[in-house]
This record gives structure tokens, sequence and C-alpha cells, in this order.
């Protein structure tokens, strides 16, 4: 691959500009306030209870997923020593750029006027749709440039938008938390992105691809808010109500039981029974990822912490035992583990909601089409990572060369101080003082 | 103490596991949704005023305090320079058990046929009682075993919902922001625990225990959090309308008040005037704890900030001439300093409240039984501490010997480079590079 | 300068308790709680629609606010590699006592039977005042004492509730988002400060003016929790209902378009392409600045996403091209270059305003009283920053010597370890021990 193809002046400029552009001239023609003066009675429908809502009723959800979306998945992926700028703003951009396409290509199925309506809730389904390109790009973070990001984005929202289509509106599936439509989905669409990209060149590690001990600290704050607020996550755009409470308290019970179960496994797998800080950051959500698809269905507390304990359990074990053999068995690097986060933890979900509706644990649920919604979600994730991943191997693209992997300074202007004192921490050099170098 | 006792494979996980399975089936036999169909109207009855309810209208509240459980605890302790993994992730651990059981033990008092109905409401009572544990464990970070800590998380709450009971329910006790039954609870708690662990060896200090520049900035974090959210502990159980409002407004204003107070007392107490991160990170706090009590009362916004503005000089003095004598002549070491943020304010609040219920400020409350109240609060502490620290002080729960205190590496796995790397500086061993490293 | 002004002991200790003392005074004789008794009917009318409110409708809003003052200014100046103490420590000083002293003063017009009634409205429109101080803080961060700081707020905020009456309640201009009355009265009365404070000694750049990695990562904790929540900010006291919705979805879509342009600026205008920290820290941000006067315009989503895309691009040239050219040509050394964040992009926002008040966009808003409620902000800016910055001038006060700027030692106990082992690094000094240091 030829040096030249990582300066991203221009091409990566230009494809801002134009996906921006484009958007806005979009936006202009099809985008519009969910406002009561734009249709009568444009507001959230609430005819199946009695609960007074208004146009910000759901605004303090909306609020605990955009922190999820933007400090959760951001700092989550700060784990790698020096892939920070990367990792917290790379997703800043994507989410911004994402939510902005998810929201018209959500939508664009349902115009009322040939218009979008913008409101809460449909904000809301915006976040929603970013989720699904930041799980993936967990699987290829330290390997991609930001124009490759900025293409899958595009590609991956797409395609979830259509899949969504497919599993909501046409199957009719009940996934209210997303297990299936954007956990699974966002996971096995970027190990198939992965796939396409494997690098042989790092099959043997790499010096970068790890933590230091402030890095790990800082993936704490994703992990934190991700867990704090994931009751939100899979409550936010249930019916308000009973369906809502029992949402938020089933996910609450969820985490509460993935959370021992993890750190059970954790102590037990490692030989001296010590804490893994990559379990604690991540399986510690999978209850999260797991309770989604029947976070509103009836199926009691204790069966919430059931679930959860399982996909804390699983999830350990999968980043302790499974990551690292489908690096070298399947050609698969996965840097964030999302297949032991997301990827497992969303079958179990959609597994637990096939069970569910076999036991009418929520009316109009059907177990068949539930299992209809997992297969969809997970052939569109296959097949569409497979192809954006292809797409994105164009080598004008600007992907990084292997020994640039995990290193924000490829990309990004990194203060010139540390990175001397680090070169000398590194090579042993203190001979020179400040001033000198 | 034999080496092979800090080796947490297996016991660790053993006792998590063994918790989490028994709290699955208690949660089964009596734990239900408070949905409409559990029973008729059993949602939060507001009978007291006109303003409209539904069983999401505190949540917003609930996720506030979730934020000061999680984020707040948990950064605030990771100002130590090798202890932050255990500071927020042991943090984590112990809050998510005890939301789990605290939540069976404060409702076990009033089944409503037999079982107890989860609601928002219940899930921030639960929260609450986690934050007693997560104060205690302030008293004593650094120096125990997650093992010893579950063990505590478990008793602590137990006592703290005995104590709970009788100080709310049969004495009738206004603790709205819960100064007494947490903040002094937790507190005395906490350094009843500490003195029977004791430690001659750490008599002349400890390497770990204390900061560096970035970890000091990571505790503001957790600072800032419980600053900012303070508001919503204090008023998220009062009676919906004007007392809530009176509790969010004399919080608001005594922390503002008490942030000067800390401020101006920090640069005083120090020769050459300079701040203190320790009284910044915590003394800023006390405000918030003192007027915990009467937060729901008609103390007017200046007696608020009277109170924030005493508690925040108490704290501060606290920190520089008190802790260090209770290390050295009682044997107490506390190693957050929890009876200056907790303690002293919280028994100021307790004190406040007996001034403001013989004042009249709020109808129906009696200064004999707020008196009451705190020597209740503080009796159930200093002996439900003494007990349960004989407990932890089994030899084989793993108390880590005095070399390993305040380190991460005796419990977690901390990344190798930055460990070997501090190890050069320590030693200042710079001759190989880190390929020979 | 004698060495000993930079001494706070006394002085600032004394300035701190003063100021607390008499604002507690004022409190107690004139500001009471805006509950149902203090006076029939005191809460917010919802005269306009039909949506219920309640004394806690706007709370989320208001924590939302509070994050923003607290975390969001706090953090956003902890890029700085040796000032992250004073960033987030002095930030919540002076916004502490700001919002007392905000909350009298914007409150004095309007005395209802000679008292200010508290609510959440007033305490968010509290928060607001200590905004324009926070920005002010910014374009003298590093160069200004904790004594010079609270005498700025003092007089700052006294200034801002000046003009706001004159603007919006003699002017009757409409600046929902407070791009004029906020961030260009906050960014140029600061400019102006810092021109009186221009210290020629700092013409060459000093050692500690740069940030580090992992400062740079705190910094996108502040820059990131802004981003998220300013469309709580532009919409806090908005009329309930559409016109809130409204200035939700504006800020939303504007600060969206605006990421994307500033990344793409950040690229264009670095020689190989690469993103720049101080860019995306900042100008992501422009977007919600210049959106703010008219975020509850009918301007359409289009409309806002063009605001947006403009500010990015503007802020990010500017931090480029224009704040090495105020430096050298005007002496105006602005330390966060609040000029690109909160000037331009609040002049912006406020010429937007005229446009849009110009096309009919909001019902009774004249173009004419906007263009004054603008040059208002601007005047009472420039000449108050001037007057102030002449005050802070005095010696007395304690501003640092320019050799000690940008570094928290001056004012703070900062750990010694870690100085020692920054002061070896800097020095190559590594052969004495640790124990012997």
């Amino acid at each position: 691959m030829p040096a030249y193809a990582t300066n991203m002046r221009f091409k990566f400029p230009i494809l801002a500009l134009i996906l921006e552009a484009v958007t806005i001239v979009l936006y202009a023609v099809f985008v519009v306030y969910d406002t009561g003066d734009a249709h009568g009675g444009g507001h959230h429908a609430d005819q199946n209870n009695t609960h007074p809502t208004t146009p910000m009723t759901l605004y303090p959800m909306f609020q605990d997923v955009h922190v999820m979306i933007f400090i959760g998945f951001g700092f989550l992926m700060t784990f790698l020593k020096r892939y920070g700028f990367s990792s917290v703003g790379v997703n800043l951009l994507l989410a911004a750029f994402g939510l902005q396409w998810g929201l018209l290509l959500q939508n664009i199925w349902h115009l009322h006027d040939g218009k979008i309506r913008v409101s809460i809730d449909r904000m809301i389904n915006a976040d929603f749709s970013t989720a699904t390109v930041l799980i993936s790009f967990g699987a290829v973070l330290g390997k991609t440039s930001p124009v490759q990001l900025l293409i899958m984005t595009l590609l991956e929202i797409t395609i979830f938008c259509i899949n969504e289509h497919v599993v909501v509106e046409i199957l009719g599936v009940s996934d209210v938390g997303a297990s299936m439509t954007i956990h699974a989905f966002g996971a096995y669409f970027g190990l198939s992105v992965a796939r396409v990209l494997y690098r042989p060149g790092l099959r043997n590690g790499h010096d970068k691809d790890g933590s230091v001990y402030h890095s790990d600290l800082f993936a704490m704050i994703g992990t934190v808010f991700l867990w704090m607020f994931w009751p939100s996550f899979n409550s936010a755009i249930a019916d308000p109500g009973d369906a809502q409470l029992r949402a938020v308290i089933n996910t609450y019970f969820s985490l509460a039981a993935c959370t021992l179960a993890a750190y059970a496994t954790s102590s037990l797998v490692e030989k001296k029974g010590k804490l893994d800080m990559v379990h604690i950051q991540n399986a510690t959500l999978a209850g999260g990822v797991a309770v989604g698809t029947c976070a509103d269905m009836d199926i009691q507390p204790f069966g919430a912490m059931l679930i959860g304990t399982t996909a804390g359990i699983i999830s350990t074990v999968g980043f302790k035992f499974l990551t690292p053999i489908l690096a070298s068995k399947l050609g698969i690097q996965d840097t964030c583990g999302v297949h032991n986060l997301h990827g497992m933890p969303g079958i179990l979900g959609g597994l637990a909601g096939i069970v569910a509706a076999a036991l009418n644990k929520k009316n109009g649920v059907s177990a068949a089409h539930q299992a209809g919604g997992l297969a969809s979600s997970l052939g569109f994730a296959l097949v569409g990572g497979l192809i954006t991943g292809l797409i994105m191997k164009i080598p004008f693209l600007g992907q990084p060369p292997d020994q640039n992997c995990f290193d924000d300074s490829i990309f990004w202007e990194v203060p010139e101080e540390e990175e001397e004192t680090e070169e000398r921490l590194t090579h042993g050099d203190f001979s020179q003082n400040k001033a000198e170098a």
C-alpha cells in the first residue's frame, strides 16, 4: 500500500463535506419538525394507556441514550494506550454523521405528506441507528482510516435500516432493546468487515494493541455510563406505562446479576484468581444486551437476573477463550471483543425472546417470527459486512499499514513533548534535557 | 498471614455466585413488578397534592442517584495513584450486589400479598442502601480484599435496613436526604470496621497511599458528579410538589455556600495559602450531607447556606487536623477521610434536623424523635461495624499484607508495560530498552 | 511584582468568606422558595399551551445545564498539561459563587412583595449567568489568581445582568440559547480582560502552555458533555411545547452538521491532513453557540444544519489562523481560543437571529431590536471587560509571574512524587532511586 494513501488531506474533508452537503439537501426536501402546526396531532399517539405525554416526555430518556452513544461507546474504546483520540474523537464523528443519516433512512418508509416529522422519539431512534456502527467500529478499532469508517457508517446504517424495516415492520418482531437488530447486527457486521480486512501481519500481536493504567480508567468512564443508562436504552421506545417500567426494572436487575457473574468468572478463569479489566469493562454490560429483546415482557425480575447471569458468564468466557481462537483460526481480529459483548449476548437475547414468546410473555408476539427476526439480522449483518468490507479495502481509502495500527499519530496531531518522553522511556535515552530535545 | 490467602481464585467466585444464586431464588419467591396488573392501583399514591405522576415520574431522579452511586463514589476514590481499578471496579461490584440485597431487605417489612413490588421509588431506595457500603468502603480503601468487602456489603446493608426501619418506621423520624441513616451510619460503620482492622504497619504511611497528578483529576470526575446531582439525592424520595422543590433548592444553595467555605478554609490552613486537592475533592460535598435531614423543611435558602458553610469549614478542618489524630491516637486509619465528608457532616445534619424540628420547620416532626434517630443510627453503626470488622478479620478472607496495600496488582491484572516503566522510574534503571525488558 | 503577592493565604480566604457572608445576608433578606404557599400560584404560568407542568418539570433540563457548567466547562479546560486542578477546581469555585450572585442580580429587577422566589427556572438562569464567567475564564486561563477570578466573577455577572435586562426586558430581544447575551458577551468580556492583562513575556510561548496525551482526553470529557447537553442549554427556558421542541431539534442537527464541518476543516488546514485535538475539542461545539439565538424559531432542521456547518468552519479557521494573529498583532492572548468557540459563533448566532427575524421566523421579534441586542452585548462586554481588567491588574491581587503561568503548583498543593518524576524526566537525572529522593 503506498504511503501517501494514509494522508487524509483532501480525501477526508471532501468526503465529509459531500456527505454533509447531500444530507442537508435531503433534509431541506424531507425533514420538518413534528410540531402541532405541522399536521394536526402529530405527537406521539398514546392510545393504549392513560399516562399524559408531552412532546418532551421522552427527552430525559433521549439524553440518557445520547450519553451512552457519545460518552459510553466513545470512552469504552479508549482502553488502548495510544488510540484514545481516535476512540472518542472518531466515535463522535461517526455518530454525528450517523444520526443524520439514520433519521433519514429510518423514516423514509413512512412519510407523512411527503415529509419526515422529527420528534424526540425519532431522535432516539436516530441515536440507536448509530450504535450499530459504533459496535462495528469496535471490531476494527485501530486498523482503519476515518475515510473507511465514514463509508462504513453510510453503508451500515443503510443496511441496518433495511433490516430493521424487515424485522420490525414486516415480520412484526418484538425487540424493544434491540438485542438482535442493533447488538447482534452491529457485532456480526463488524466481524464480517474485520474478516475481510484480516491482517496477517498482526497475528503475533502489536506493541500498541494494549492498555496502560490510565487508559483502562478512561475506559471505565465509558463502561459505567453504559451500565447506568442501559435501562433507558432498553425502555426508551417501549410503550409508556407498565411495559416501559418492566423494561427499566428487567434491565436494572439483569445488569446487576450480570456484574456478579462477570466478576466471578473473570476471577475463575485467571490462574491467580485476579480480575481482568477487559472482562470488567465489557462483560459487566452483557446483561444489558441479552435482556434487550424481552426487556418489556413479563419475564419477572428473577427471569431477567437469570438472563443477566448467563450473559456475564458467556461473555467473560468468550473474551478469555474464544477471541484468541477467532483470530488464529478464523482470521477475525476483533480489537474490542465485540463478539463477546454484543455478538453472543445479542444472540442470547434473541433466543430468550423466542422462548419468552413461546411462553406467551407478551401478547401478539410469535416465537417463529422472533426466530425470523434473529435470522434476518444475522443474515443482513454477515452479507452486508462482507460487501462493506470489500469496499473499505480499496487502497485509496487510506487503511493504515500494520506498523501504524493502534496509534493515533497517523491521523491526529499528537502532543509532541509526551511523544518524546515516551520515546525516551522506550529507548532509555535520558542524556539530553528537554530544552535541547 | 499465609501468602496464598490473597489468592481469590475459587473463594471469591464461589462467594459471589452463591450470593447471586441465593438472591435470585429469593427474587423468584418474593419480587414482582409494581405494575397496574399486579394489584389495583399499585403505583405511588399521590394523595397530598395535585401533581400528576406516572410510574416513570421519578426516573430522571433515579438516574441522577444512579450516577452518584456508580460514577460519583466510584471515581471519587480513584485519587490513589495505583488503586483506581479497585476503586471504580469494586465500587461497581459492591453496588451491583448491594442494590439487589438492599431491595429485598428494605421491603421485607411491608409485603403486599406476600410480594415485594418493584417501582422506580423502590429502585432509588435500593441504590441508597448501597451508599452506606460505599461510604464504609472509603474508610478501609486499599486494605481489604473483594471477599471481605462482599461480606461487609451483605452485613452492612442488613444492619442498615434494620436501623432504617427503626428510625423511619418506628420512630417516625424525618431524614429525607439521609444525613443520619446513610451518611453518619455509613461513616461510623466504616470507622468501626477500620478500627478493628487497624494496621500498626501503616503507622508511618505507605508509599502508594497518595495521589499522582492524573489520579487527582479522575477523582474530580467523582466529586463533580456527586456535587451536581446531590439535589436529586436529597429530594428523590421527598413528597412531590413543594417539599421536593424545597429539597432541591436547599441542597443547591447549601453546596454552593459549602464550596466557598471549603476553598477558603483549605487555603487558610495551609502555610503557603495553597489549595489542597483532598479538601476540594471532599469538603465541597459536605454541604450536601449536612443539609440532608432538613432538606425538605422550611429552613429557607439562607438557612441552607449557613448549614453548608458550617459543613465546609468543619470538613476541611477535619481533614487537616482530625484525621491524623484519629490514626495516631485512636488507631482509626480512615483512607478517604469519610469521617470528614460523611461522619461529622452527617451528625451536623442530624443536629440541624433536631433544631429545625424544635423550631417547627416541618409538621409532625418531633425534636426528641429526631435525636433518637441520630442516636440509633450511630449505635447501630458502631456496634454493627465492630461485629462486621471482627468477621472480616478472619485470615482466610484474603486481607492483603501491609506491603500490598493500596495497590491494584494484588487483586487485578495490571497492564505490564506501565508496571515496568514505573519500576524503572522507581529504581532508576533505564539501561535496557523495552524490547529487551 | 513582589513574590509574596501570589501567596493566597488570608487574602483569598478573607475575600471568599466576605463574599459568601454578604451573599447569605442578602439571601436572608430577599430570597424565598417559589412554593405555592409563598404566593398564590407562584409557579411558572403556562398560558400558551396545554402541556401540564409541575414545579419539577424543568428539573431534568436543569441538571443537563448543571452538568455543562461544572463538568463541561470544567473539564474542557483541563487540556493544559499541568493546569487541570485549576481548570476543574477553580471552575467549580467560580460557578458556585457565581450562581448565588447571579440569582440575586438577575431577579432584583422583579421582586414580588419584596422577595425573589426561587424555582427551577430561576436556578437554570442562575447557572446560565455563570457561563459568562467560565467563558471569560478560558481567555485568561493560566494567567490569573483565584482572587483575581473571584473579583472577575463578581463584576462580570453584575454587568451581565445589566446587559441581559437591557436586551431581554427593555429591547424585547429573542435570544433563547443566549448566543449574544452569554456567548458573545462572555467571549468579548474575556478578550477585553486578556488585552488589559497582556503579557509580553509570553509572546514566544510557554513551556506549559500545551497539552499532553492524557490531558487532551480529560478535555474530551468536557467537550462531549457540552456537545450532548447543548440541546438542553438552548431549550431550557424556551416556551413549553413546540418552541422547546424546535430548540432541541435545531440544536441537535446544528451540532451534528458542525461536527462534520469541524473535522473536515481541521484536516484541510493541516499540511498532512491530520486532525487537531484543539479543533475537535472546541469547534465541534460552535454549532451549539451559533444556533442559540434562533434555536426556538421556525428555521427548519436544514436551516439549523447550515448555521452549524458555517460555525464549524469559521471556528476551526479561527483557531488555525486568527488566534495567532490576535496574540501577535493585537496583544490578545486567548488561552482557550474562546474567540473561536464563543466569540465569532456568538456573533454569527446574533446575525442569524437578525436574518430570521427579518424573515418572520418568530412572531413579535424585530430585526432592528435583535441588532440592538447584539450591539448592546458587545458594548457591555468590551467596556465591562476593560474596567474589570484594570481592577484585576492591581498587583496585590496575586497575578502569577510569567514563569509560573499555566502551572497549578503556584496555587495548589501538587502531589510530590509525580513532580519529582517530572523533574527527573525533564533534567535527565535518574541516578537516585526513589527511596533516596
